[in-house]
């Protein structure tokens, strides 16, 4: 079956016409845990992603690590603290390898304002779509149980949130990595993972590469309570493998049903 | 004391700068419980608020209310349906006696987009800053329990979504409705109430006349909750009147310790 599309706080693409005004700016590499503004901190630029994966974290006094928003390739970030003129309120990280381009004030009020007001155009409509994810959230987290939420964002990696590999070549990632694991090709090797998918009973699904903690986080819960929930939606038999390389959805009716949305499309609340 | 501000989910004045180009739009009055748009209504059009209150309303199809967002005068709505090209997921309508001005799309991306692309920046802005409200918003649903996030609200209600009415004015409003219906000046009459607050043990503000309900709805609570979490604060000494008129605040200072911040001004989270 096609899955429907479910909007989620991974953002990809959103902001690809950009792609025209990066001449203006200052492209860096990031590696992994590398911060690109902190918490409290004043943000004059805009960075757009090339490649990898940033996010947008609040940390409470406690310690309590929350992941906001996630920002994948083709869309900008910093948005919020930069135009609001007002110090950080969450800290902007690389998760991984990024590769990222610092567009700055002066451009973006100078040159873009005046001679690509279209690109102020598409910054609107991509937040436009983030306030559509924040309302989501917040009804989500009010009115949502805890295995909807977890079935709507585990809908949203595969939809949303992919990396553009094709599901070829993540089938063939996970049996290598299988195959790596056990050292030959059993239950859960490749050959049985591609009759499974082939066959139409299950379909895998790259992702960018989340761990259990890291959907804990995008959550705001703990990472006990996502991997028990993992266990029970394995157990009912509609995910199979939850990893970093993929998803396996091995009953893609049962998981729309329990995201509580319809299969042909989006829909809200 | 000075009380800190506090962001919320009621915004006044975020765009004041749109007021010179009103002239392409078209002006309107809505009554009470009228509505701008439904839910799944495509908007082609930006509202500016010139008076009154109007709310982002997301209703499940269980039948409960949330307000999302509150716009006050100088505001404009509907941005997020008409730059996301996507059915409203909220219902847009219109609390009180409002007057508002609709700006069209040929409009907004003809002439706005390219004689004053300085609006567009202010969108962004007021953008910017309605992120922030809806960030903090998730941390504090997350994080927070139930009297620090009505006492966060209440500040916010008092120092950002206040009526531009001079608080002697309010003072006189109140005394003249306690008056009205006691027939008196009484223990709650306005010798009182001026004498309280300009020895400094209390202050009075006047707000957007929300009821106990509204409260609820703004918070994601129950009436009944925000009834008795009001009554606790009282009782405390920290809160006096809470009525559709004025908030009268007993103990700032310990109104500011209960929503978990400092008096010198917002801190996150």
């Amino acid at each position: 079956m096609r899955l429907p599309r479910c909007h989620g706080p991974l953002l990809r693409g959103l902001n690809l016409p950009w792609a025209k005004a990066l001449g203006g700016g200052v492209t860096r590499e990031y590696g992994t845990g590398e911060i690109f503004h902190q918490m409290g901190d004043r943000v004059d630029a805009l960075h757009y992603v090339l490649e990898g994966h940033v996010v947008a974290k609040a940390v409470t006094p406690e310690g309590v690590e929350r992941y906001v928003l996630g920002f994948l390739p083709g869309t900008i970030f910093g948005q919020s603290p930069f135009f609001n003129r007002a110090p950080a309120e969450t800290l902007f990280v690389s998760v991984g390898h990024t590769v990222a381009v610092a567009l700055g004030r002066d451009y973006i009020y100078g040159e873009v304002a005046q001679r690509h007001p279209s690109l102020l155009l598409n910054l609107l409509e991509s937040d436009a779509y983030r306030h559509r994810v924040f309302g989501r959230h917040i009804a989500d987290a009010t009115l949502r149980d805890l295995e909807t939420r977890l079935c709507r964002f585990i809908l949203h990696l595969v939809t949303e949130a992919s990396d553009p590999v094709p599901v070829e070549q993540a089938l063939t990632d996970a049996a290598a990595e299988v195959h790596a694991r056990t050292g030959d090709e059993g239950a859960e090797g490749p050959a049985d993972c591609s009759a499974r998918c082939h066959s139409g009973a299950s379909a895998l699904f790259s992702h960018p590469g989340l761990t259990h903690e890291d959907v804990a986080r995008y959550l705001g819960l703990h990472r006990v309570t996502v991997s028990n929930l993992l266990g029970g939606l394995r157990r009912a038999g509609v995910l199979g493998q939850f990893n970093r390389k993929v998803i396996e959805v091995c009953d893609g009716a049962e998981l729309v049903a329990r995201a509580g949305m319809s299969g042909d499309g989006d829909r809200w609340p």
